[in-house]
C-alpha cells in the first residue's frame, strides 16, 4: 500500500488484490453509478463476485434495465466505522454486460436479494480498472 | 409513503421531509458523484446538514476541487440492516457551489472530518431534487 497524496498519512492506497478482498464480504452493498437520461443516476444493490467480476441483478423495467446492455456504470463499496474513524472505498469502473440467467455463476443465484419481485436480468461488471483507498484507525 | 414500481410491497418512496431527517444523522457518510475527466467520479465524505443544503470540505488540489464552483453533483446517503433486510437510500441532486470558509455555517466548522490534511474548500449542495426509497424489514 502506498499512501495516497490526500496529505493524511492514515490515507493509503489499496492493491487490486486488497480490494477483492475487501468486495467479497458477506451482506455488503454496492452503489452503481451509470449515466441516466437525466444525469448521473445511482441505486444500491444485492452483489457477488466471482470470476473476476461484480455481479447483480434488476429488473428489466428499472432505468438502468431500460438503458440496456453495454453500458459504462462506476461500482462503489465501502465501510465507516465511526468508532475508530477508520474505512475503506473500493471503486470499480467497467462496462455492464446483461447476461442469460442460465450463464450467471451459481453464486448469483444463491445471493439473498433483500428487495422481493422479479429482478429477471443479470448484470456482469467487467472491470477496466479497481482501485481503492483505506482510512486506517486512528491511534 | 407511496409504494414504488419495484414490485416489492416492502419498498416505499421516502417524502423529502423523511429524506431530510435520514440524512440528519450523526456519523453518516455520503457518496458525491460528479462528472470527472475520465467519466463519473465518487468519493466518501463526511458531510453536515444545514439550511435546506448538504455541506462538506474538500482539498482543493482534489480531483472534484480542481474542476471548480459550479459543477452538478449526485449525493448518496444509504444504511443497510444486515439483520431485517432494510434499509433505505437518499439521493440528492443539484450544484457544488465551493464556499469561502468564514460564510460556512457553524455546523461544517464543527464537524469531524475522519481523514486529516487540509481541506480549505467548502461545498454547498444546493438541491434541486431530493427523492428516497426505504425497504421495510421482513416480517
Amino acid at each position: 500500500m502506498t499512501q495516497t497524496p490526500s496529505g493524511d498519512a492514515r490515507m493509503v492506497q489499496m492493491t487490486p488484490y486488497e480490494c477483492w478482498q475487501q468486495l467479497d464480504g458477506d451482506n455488503q452493498i454496492a452503489r452503481v453509478v451509470w449515466a441516466g437520461q437525466d444525469g448521473p443516476a445511482i441505486i444500491p444493490v444485492n452483489y457477488a463476485v466471482s470470476d473476476g467480476a461484480l455481479w447483480f441483478q434488476i429488473s428489466h423495467d428499472s432505468e438502468l434495465g431500460r438503458g440496456g446492455t453495454g453500458q459504462r456504470v462506476l461500482v462503489e463499496v465501502d465501510h465507516a466505522d465511526p468508532a475508530s474513524h477508520a474505512g475503506w472505498s473500493v471503486v470499480i469502473t467497467g462496462t455492464a454486460a446483461f447476461i442469460d440467467a442460465v450463464e450467471a455463476p451459481d453464486i448469483l443465484r444463491d445471493l439473498r436479494v433483500w428487495p422481493s419481485g422479479p429482478r429477471s436480468v443479470c448484470v456482469r461488471v467487467d472491470p477496466d480498472e479497481v482501485s481503492g483507498r483505506r482510512l486506517m484507525p486512528r491511534r
